[in-house]
């Protein structure tokens, strides 16, 4: 029941030596996707054990440099090392045009097919489900076109309650309907779900909101994550600079993360202006208390 | 009178963390040269202490990834750094696009301008001229269009031989002329130029060759090069690999260094396969004696 976040990379766009512009590897039941691809991600997967094929899905936020130039290397390398199982893409509308342009001018013909799915809706959508998982956009505030992804697990089944399940002798071929929330009913015997089950595990959820402004109207799409990831490129000292450039502080981070009422919230894309993080956490924890912020490397597991 | 070449990345495409791929960093006369820029470029400069502001002259071979990813990063990067200088990149055609179609989707207006200079010739051609040097195409085989670099210095002045020049009370307004080759023709007093001065320095150059297939019309154009960087994806063990990718192996490389008769022979562009590089000197050594194989950070001084 694997919920983790790696983060390859929660720099912001001047590069430096201390970290690597942004990328995160996410493990949700055995889905592994990508969420943007700055410069350089390919060599931290290298780095932290990331497998490359094991990546179906990547989601890029917005065309900043910083966040997705690492992009066609990534989708390169792929077809170098064989791969052959389809790949989906989704982000925004240019950026079909500049993976193909690239693929075409070095005449690769991909061993594999990519799907691309352009993003354009300025509402939050669904743009990934399956049996198991699904993912929305988060509309965020910046200088361009940019989405958060918010990735939920689905509702859970109801837990057998073996011993109560044995004791009123329920034949196995219930098990399925029961695990649905059915309550039991057959020969006119009658036993409410309740009393043969425990409840589902919650669904879990992870948020990741970056780049973006203060803004509020993410709060309702995020509300109860189990785990934030807010964007604080700056400390509240330098907010003017967050104003101009569309960009949070960790005060900020900390007042959505307050207010959409989430169970942890971690901090990243720190200017490179900041030598270390430990103010962002302070700064934040006056009023979000559960904060932490990232480095390269930190994995992220979320329970139940 | 500096004339050193900086490897910033010496692997091929498939990323590992032992080098990173092609990049080089070539300081002519203080004329600070950028050759291919792979991903990842940016932090090897800033690992190896280059200034990324010194740059002035970007050449782009081909526009495999493993040659260009990492320019899109850089001269946006140059903008965030405060750029006003212009900055001329030469390259494919299609580059031009690709730069450009980039910046837009980022919204970026950059500080500073950016001259492309797109290569179509299919013969060598003089690409760059200021009064100390020059920069000539080196047309290569390759499985999309690609050209190697000849970056020479233009012929060095006469020295002045200072004892002569005081012994013969030379006045200082004929040092110039002197220095051009001219004999000295003042007042009905006639000396010849070989009696003032010393023979210039011998005009340095560095080609670079890479990626290319066994290229034999390139010698003309290399002939007698201080220093040849050529590529070597292969050992000839893997000859017929080097054959349909259109690379060479570092016997073919020797062989191109021997019938080219330059001074020496650096070998790069490893395939990831092969764990060290001794192999390849050993095996072009056989051929062509002052071979050497590249890393990352190494630093080569061309002297006189």
């Amino acid at each position: 029941m694997t919920f983790k976040i790696n983060i390859l990379g929660c720099g912001s766009a001047t590069p430096t030596l201390r970290r690597n512009p942004t990328s995160q590897v996410i493990n949700v039941l055995e889905r592994h996707f990508l969420i943007d691809c700055a410069e350089g991600t390919q060599l931290q997967m290298r780095k932290f054990g990331i497998k490359f094929q094991k990546i179906n899905h990547i989601f890029i936020s917005h065309l900043h440099g910083d966040h997705y130039l690492g992009l066609v290397g990534f989708v390169s390398t792929l077809h170098l090392l064989g791969r052959t199982k389809d790949l989906h893409i989704y982000g925004p509308e240019a950026l079909g045009d500049i993976i193909f342009s690239q693929l075409k001018a070095s005449s690769s013909y991909l061993s594999y097919h990519i799907e691309f799915h352009a993003l354009t809706s300025k509402k939050s959508e669904l743009i990934f489900e399956d049996n198991l998982v699904t993912v929305k956009t988060i509309p965020l505030k910046h200088r361009i076109y940019c989405n958060g992804f918010l990735i939920e697990e689905k509702k859970h089944p109801y837990r057998l309650d073996i011993k109560a399940i044995e004791e009123n002798k329920i034949p196995i071929a219930w098990y399925h309907r029961l695990k649905k929330g059915e309550d039991y009913n057959e020969n006119g015997i009658e036993i409410f779900n309740h009393d043969l089950t425990f409840p589902p595990y919650p669904s879990r959820s992870y948020a990741y909101c970056s780049d973006t402004a203060y803004l509020e109207s993410i709060i309702p799409i995020i509300k109860g994550a189990s785990l934030l990831y807010h964007e604080a490129t700056f400390l509240e000292k330098h907010k003017e600079r967050a104003k101009q450039t569309l960009h949070s502080t960790a005060k900020q981070a900390a007042s959505i993360a307050k207010q959409a009422e989430v169970k942890q919230l971690i901090l990243g894309h720190y200017s490179a202006r900041y030598k270390n993080t430990e103010d962002f956490v302070t700064e934040a924890s006056l009023v979000f208390k559960n904060t932490s912020a990232v480095d390269d490397g930190d994995e992220f597991n979320i329970s139940f």
